[in-house]
């Protein structure tokens, strides 16, 4: 059934193909951004592989090519009276809720950026619960969390709840987060405040606890090149594997932090697409916070890093990888295992990563070979400051 | 040894007792406040029992009364230039952080409110840990969180962290928490910010979850008169027992929130200064995230209405009690058995509730009788807003 979709952070590399799938589709699709991703991008001196137009530009560009209109509401969520104004007028069924400061290296370069961060994404998420409570109390709220929030705890990692049995009493709490940067914490902050929204006034809300996305393009962003989708990888804003994929492009060590034995779950941005899908088409009940684990494989960053060297040597390519200093503080050896069934059950059809997928990735990168900036690959931006050094007593100590 | 101590919020009711109370042991003791307590007290027209001379007039009065000097620094903790310069020119030993927006009826006023105390407080907060990472990281935070955090779990609240056993492994984690308001997860956001810095940067810290706190007067604020403590009974800023004793006083109904069968710890405003003096003389280990349930009885609230009661009748007065509609949304019957050793542990002595004490709040309440405003008992922020009614469907529904 047509649903009308308000897509927050619609600029973005998820946002915007999330929002042309869900047109295509047949549904009403409205974008909400104020395009401060763009401002970050140019304080740090970064830009996306593909040339990315304006926003009017790829709605206008999106319309001659499908026929569709995508309406757009520029403005800033932390922003409550336009936050409010957007939701009473479009009246959404789902809000897709991508509109947050998504980089843990940026939000790890100061107190300056980590207070920026925290409260842009929880007074934004806040803003856009209160005006659903306040404006349409029925909108499904479908929020952009990550698996990151979770951490690397020594036990499974469960689809959102868990059920502790304690001196022989039970209770099941919102699984317990032990996020590793200061933008992770901030999901962890929208995950306690959407639950209580949906405790309290019974709103309707599913977390995506959202793997590490790879991929350059979905079937909507590959339609025309007005339509590319905003690919990453600098050291801020790219992400593991496909930052890899440029490295190999350009004959760059492939650079895995540390002993690479970081793992992760990830999936395909054509997933993501099909992930939102499912959670919109299938909205949660009212006072119910539905929590997915949203990812389709689990690797080792080193693991990401061997089957790029492979796939580029069978290009004829010289493919080395390098362990360099770990700029983040973080377990590079533990236990990890995650459950992800949830999305499974709605019928999603996961693409798994595979050596012909990563060859597509890398020849439409190759295409773009002349963009890429490699100095923006490291951006030594560290989990501790330089010059810091952790009190000697605390190193080693067993996490209380 | 004589400590260098920042208390952060030493305008307000707790900070003031504890700036007086180092100060009095002979420890340095510097202030911060931006009166921000002042303004909110303004905007919803209450004003606390006893008159408060301006900070200014209290430092003074505190040196003619006892040849202490409390220095005083007026700024905002959410910017960062200003505690950062803070921190580095005191080099505090010890920071008690109570600078933060404190009332859960304030924090859901709206979402204007809700979004101010989340950004304050999280922002706040987060500057002052990033002020000791980078200016002085021997610093032990002692911050002011509250049992609130926890919720009301069908399980014991341990001290701070739970051993979960799950499918055959086992894990320590913070202890998960469900907080009842806007302003309880803000305390929940600080407390996750704070975790981080002890597992990432090597900082002390601990994490005071204290109780609902009572009474009228600490040891030294009954030196003079100028030297009052800022005591609230309004909906907004009052708490449980405060509230009832200044009810009685006036010949008004107890007014208990539905059943009254809600359960919380409580301790005597003297315990709390007693706390902070344990915590601070006996500092978390670098990397340490030290978690203390700072309370020393539980009640109910029926319980603590009954208690008024039969102190106000030996006194000859006629006290009822009221069940009123609840404002908030809350278990009025639930499981609560919360742990409180580690306190006790280090030498905590705690005065309990008894008729006397009652007594006595009830006379020196009885002393400022005139300046009572009754119109202020009631202010109507509900959790729920007017004209709000949680969808059927979520009614009863079991919390995932």
């Amino acid at each position: 059934m047509a649903q009308r979709i308000l897509v927050l952070g619609g600029d973005g590399y998820l946002g915007w193909p999330t929002a042309m799938g869900f047109s295509r589709a047949g549904h009403r699709v409205a974008i909400v951004d104020n395009f401060a991703k763009r401002q970050w991008e140019l304080e740090i001196g970064v830009r996306p592989l593909f040339p990315i137009p304006t926003l009017h530009e790829r709605v206008r560009a999106w319309r001659e090519v499908t026929e569709n209109e995508i309406e757009l509401h520029v403005g800033d969520l932390t922003d409550y009276a336009f936050v409010e104004s957007v939701v009473d007028s479009f009246r959404p069924d789902t809000i897709v809720h991508y509109g947050e400061q998504p980089s843990a290296p940026y939000s790890m370069i100061d107190a300056r950026h980590a207070t920026y961060t925290q409260a842009n994404n929880v007074v934004g998420n806040l803003n856009v619960v209160f005006a659903i409570r306040d404006r349409s109390p029925e909108t499904h709220l479908v929020k952009l969390g990550t698996m990151g929030e979770y951490g690397t705890p020594d036990i499974d990692i469960e689809e959102g709840y868990l059920t502790v049995s304690h001196k022989g009493r039970s209770h099941t709490f919102l699984y317990p987060k032990t996020p590793g940067s200061i933008y992770h914490l901030s999901k962890v902050h929208d995950s306690h405040n959407i639950h209580f929204a949906t405790r309290i006034w019974g709103l309707r809300a599913t977390d995506l606890n959202q793997g590490v996305v790879y991929g350059v393009e979905t079937d909507e962003s590959a339609l025309d090149p007005r339509l590319a989708t905003s690919f990453h990888y600098d050291e801020v804003f790219g992400t593991a594997l496909n930052r890899f994929c440029v490295q190999a492009v350009i004959g760059h060590a492939l650079t895995v932090y540390g002993k690479g034995g970081q793992t992760r779950g990830y999936l395909n941005i054509r997933d993501t697409i099909q992930c939102i899908a499912l959670a919109s088409a299938n909205p949660a009940d009212p006072g119910e916070l539905r929590v997915f684990n949203q990812f389709t494989e689990l690797f080792s960053v080193l693991e990401l890093a061997e089957r790029v060297k492979t796939a580029g040597e069978h290009l004829g390519w010289n493919v080395s990888i390098e362990h360099t200093p770990n700029p983040r503080k973080e377990a590079e050896q533990h236990y990890y295992n995650a459950q992800h069934s949830k999305l499974i059950e709605l019928g999603l059809q996961p693409r798994l990563l595979s050596e012909e997928l990563i060859d597509t990735m890398l020849d439409r990168i190759k295409d773009h070979r002349d963009r890429i900036d490699p100095t923006t690959l490291v951006q030594n931006v560290r989990w501790l400051p330089e010059g810091f050094s952790v009190p000697a007593a605390a190193v080693g100590a067993k996490p209380r």
